[in-house]
């Protein structure tokens, strides 16, 4: 999709297309649709940027709290949605050995316990040790501190996402 | 569901618990999880209540877009949210005659033309003469007033929809 398509779409199916580029969150695109035009992919990706910089911090926990383990019951249970099985897939979680999905669920449990939300990672950018390594790590964070990094790879896996739907600035410029 | 037990649920019970007491927004439940313990339904609707009012006007507008009309294509598809779809029925938005689809078709796109999201209203605590009688005259209003009967709305529709899960103050109680 082009950005003037892009720019085209009702409010409506603004939100269909773009309703999960923040995990079960769709009040966020559907927050920034009265910012069209947007000039590019860029722009629309720093509208929303902006928009979470601008909700209460509990909001933003909020979003974090929408988010699913990694390797954790939606991905055994089959209820991710598409965008997270992919992701979760493509970094390994879902060919977990006995051993790593016990170590996973036991990190996952402490972290929850410790911040009240679940560690988010830019799956696709990180591989299984990479994951597993900064899980251990983030846990030691402050709370504050943790927030904000779990929102940066918010931002991250978003701006992946909108890149399968939105053709990226170069392509929209010829 | 009594408070005691709304109170021992993790964030992710509790987020599949209450996800859609506004209507596709669970970041919003999710945003208040760490209030508890909740003293009774009217201080877990209070909380739900300030953190919509703490959120931008652009966030709130976003909720708004995440309703669908009444009397839409959700409806005519079936696709919209259980809750959605017992509260349209209730309200004899699903037995409409022709004359009264198009008649309402009409006046939700002015709305939306003029608004940018939808009109909404508690439609359990209407019928279907006041849901148009409404939908006409709230179309003068200005963006400002209206957006903020919206949100009032959405408040309403998010109480019934917890009494429908936790038992009432009176009950708790007891």
């Amino acid at each position: 999709m082009d950005i003037s398509t892009v720019n085209s779409l009702s409010y409506e199916d603004f939100v269909d297309t773009f309703g999960n580029v923040v995990e079960r969150s769709p009040l966020i695109v559907a927050a920034i649709w009265p910012y069209r035009p947007f000039a590019n992919l860029s722009n629309l990706e720093a509208r929303i940027s902006e928009l979470i910089d601008s909700l209460p911090e509990s909001g933003k926990e909020g979003i974090l709290r929408c988010h699913p383990d990694l390797a954790g019951r939606d991905l055994q249970r089959g209820t991710l949605t598409r965008e997270s099985q992919e992701e979760q897939s493509q970094a390994g979680m879902a060919s977990l050995n006995p051993e790593e999905t016990t170590r996973m669920y036991r990190l996952n449990t402490e972290y929850k316990r410790r911040f009240g939300f679940p560690f988010i990672i830019c799956a696709k950018m990180n591989n299984k040790a990479a994951i597993l390594r900064q899980l251990t790590e983030r846990s030691g964070n402050s709370q504050t501190k943790e927030r904000a990094h779990a929102i940066d790879e918010v931002k991250k896996i978003c701006n992946l996402r909108l890149r399968n739907i939105v053709l990226p600035d170069i392509q929209n410029k010829l």
